[in-house]
């Protein structure tokens, strides 16, 4: 058996315990499985006094996460600290520069640095992996990376934030309006400290960039994600799309086109006996599209202690197995400066709006989508309530941009209370 | 950039057709996320005067796979040939003999000879891979032997045999029989020309004994994979199922348990609301089960071109980027005899029996699963044909074993006309 392969852990909460354990407690399995014997040399995290339930003792304690990284005995720098710059950015900067390897979870910190660091990991020759940075267990980015790497990849989507899914599927089956099915969340310490980080988009947006990354070739271009989060997703929307056989969901689309990488995680609608449609609660969901290989779902717990270090262990052990694949899939100086293009692949588009009570003003709506070139699939005027009249819409294939046209026309005719709702559909 | 790595393909019908487009049009893309240009010096197969739809252009040609698989520019042989033993394993034999790397799609020889090739390719340094042979282009091969090497599996389950669920598919949705639906997929070209291989659930058998394999560290077992073929499902029991909740799949189960390891390839009960349930059609899916990371389910296409030629080239991809995996995960040494096991894990069973219609019969029926420790969770009693009185019967959870024991001593009261139909219904 060769040297054993030797780990600097930094942070130490759910999934950094999670890691623990399992090395401690599968040491014979792990190493039949990667011919080495997986060890700790060191952690470090905030405080060192407090029960974890698992025993450091063997490993030596650092407070710097930065001198953990760096340590003469350390081969693999595991970081599973978070925080998209401070200690984590400048630890896993002192491994790579040392030519240490590198496995994290930090999607916020490959998000914003993903390039940077893939060049840096490649000078040294280091290899940086974060399996558990998307879709928590699910093998997703091992998945694309490699197991799919014959294919040209057309399309990448995922419901990724548990969090929201979990929000979508009360408001569905409970009936609770948004706010309550939030507070139940957070009740359930669903949520992150900052709550916009799940309900707008941002963490799931995080991972969606890092696919799109690895799929198309390109650097890892967060800002450029249309960002829309679930807050305006009214139940009446939830109720409307049931009935018509969808279901909405928080979901990442990327595709490359002829105009440029679209990138979006917003609400859309899905049809409710896809994969997607049919996904509850917590669980996550990738679909990625292939040229060769078709359509491939994968789903599965996308956090918790078991499956992020699951993931985490996914990555050790390729390294300890001798693996070194690229960043992202293909050297970093071969990743193209993504191109980023507004989303306008067309698709048909459910809008519901509140009409004054008035003859005359759904022919004004009409007519305002029929001047954009966007035609009508489905239309269904429901209930007044009060002096408004409630209209839905079912749009055929069109642009983003035929449509804000459209929008933008209605609003002229003083017809239209309030701002439409308008949610793509994304056919799957 | 490193070395070209060459390949030598033995087998051009549809999948090494579908290998050899792939790399004459990617060869940019593929060269950029391996480091190293695939490129193909020779090819070997039945005819050579075909129009197969792709240049050969360039590549030697060799009547024998042997001769092919030792070639000096051969760097990795791709058999495609298919066929448990004969040329196919002559081939693959030899190749790992003369230390080149192996990919293969041939599920039938490594379910026959799995253990000897993998001491084989251990000995000389060669690796050996077989993405495409299990569940066409899904990378489950991958995820359960890398992505989840952090878990212990609790259980591996699949639907993997795309001709087998067309047909279950069929009946349900056409009301089609059995025979009707078969001569169906026949007419579409579904089935083998040995349609047992299909329908009495031996390819996926074959499939499952290699998920097996990887998943307990055990040599590859397929001759104690118990196999019930869909033959003896009934448009009748499709119903009643459905009635029920439920839906009727070919599905592999195996798991490791105290007695030892349990393989069984039958038609079994699922909830027609979990994923195994919604699968329609030829797609195939995998469900694993791992201590830490919780179920995992990945669904795609089982066969076709496109999707076997992108796991051929995932393993190609592979080898050229330097993963060198142990063919099932670990060492072959380290691979325990399995000690086969009677599927005996507790379960629920569907019974559906014709009973003589005389005051009594099922009293009589009652008590003999009564007497057998097989408790009833629910019982129905549906319209007489003729002189019978069908009844259906769900027990609670119960030893295969003690169902058994009960079916018999059933048998023996006279009130049973032909044999119960029983298929475990497994919880998922």
């Amino acid at each position: 058996m060769s040297q054993p392969l030797r780990l600097g852990i930094a942070g130490l909460g759910t999934v950094g315990t999670g890691v623990v354990k399992i090395i401690r407690q599968k040491a014979a399995l792990l190493a039949e499985r990667s011919g080495r014997r997986i060890e700790i040399s060191a952690v470090s995290a905030r405080t060192r006094e407090k029960d974890r339930g698992v025993s450091l003792t063997g490993y030596a304690w650092e407070d710097d996460p930065v001198t953990l990284a760096t340590r003469d005995d350390v081969d693999v720098f595991v970081e599973l600290m978070g925080g998209s710059d401070g200690p984590a950015k400048a630890a896993v900067e002192a491994a790579l520069k040392a030519g240490k390897d590198v496995v994290t979870a930090n999607k916020a910190m490959l998000a914003h640095h993903g390039q940077s660091l893939a060049v840096m990991a490649e000078a040294s020759g280091a290899v940086l992996r974060f399996e558990a940075a998307v879709a928590g267990g699910i093998p997703v980015i091992k998945a694309l990376t490699e197991g799919l790497a014959g294919n040209e990849i057309e399309r990448v989507m995922g419901v990724m934030n548990g969090t929201c899914n979990y929000i979508l599927t009360r408001m569905e089956d409970g009936g609770l309006s948004y706010d309550e099915a939030f507070a139940e969340a957070d009740g359930l310490g669903y949520l992150e400290a900052d709550p916009t980080l799940d309900v707008g988009g941002i963490d799931a947006g995080h991972k969606l960039s890092l696919l799109a990354a690895i799929a198309f070739g390109t650097q890892v271009d967060f800002g450029s994600v249309e960002l829309e989060g679930i807050g305006s997703v009214s139940i009446e929307d939830i109720r409307q799309a049931a009935d018509m056989g969808f279901k909405i969901k928080l979901l990442g689309v990327a595709r490359m086109t002829g105009r440029g990488l679209e990138q979006s995680m917003a609400p859309c609608l899905v049809p409710a006996s896809s994969p997607l449609g049919q996904l509850q609660g917590g669980t996550n969901m990738v679909v990625i599209e292939g040229d060769q290989v078709g359509q491939i779902v994968m789903r599965g717990a996308g956090a918790g202690e078991g499956p992020t270090a699951s993931a985490v262990m996914g990555d050790v052990m390729d390294i300890a197995r001798g693996l070194r694949v690229s960043t992202f899939g293909r050297p970093a100086g071969a990743l193209a400066r993504a191109v980023p293009a507004k989303v306008s692949t067309p698709a048909p588009y459910y809008l519901r709006m509140a009409l004054v009570d008035k003859p005359g003003a759904l022919a004004k709506v009409a007519a305002a989508l029929g001047e954009a070139g966007v035609s009508i699939h489905r239309m269904r005027q429901y209930d007044h309530v009060d002096e408004s009249a409630p209209v839905l819409i079912v749009t055929h294939r069109t642009t983003r941009t035929a449509l804000d046209q459209a929008l933008a026309a209605m609003q002229g005719t003083g017809v239209v209370l309030d701002s439409p709702v308008a949610l793509r559909i994304e056919e799957v």
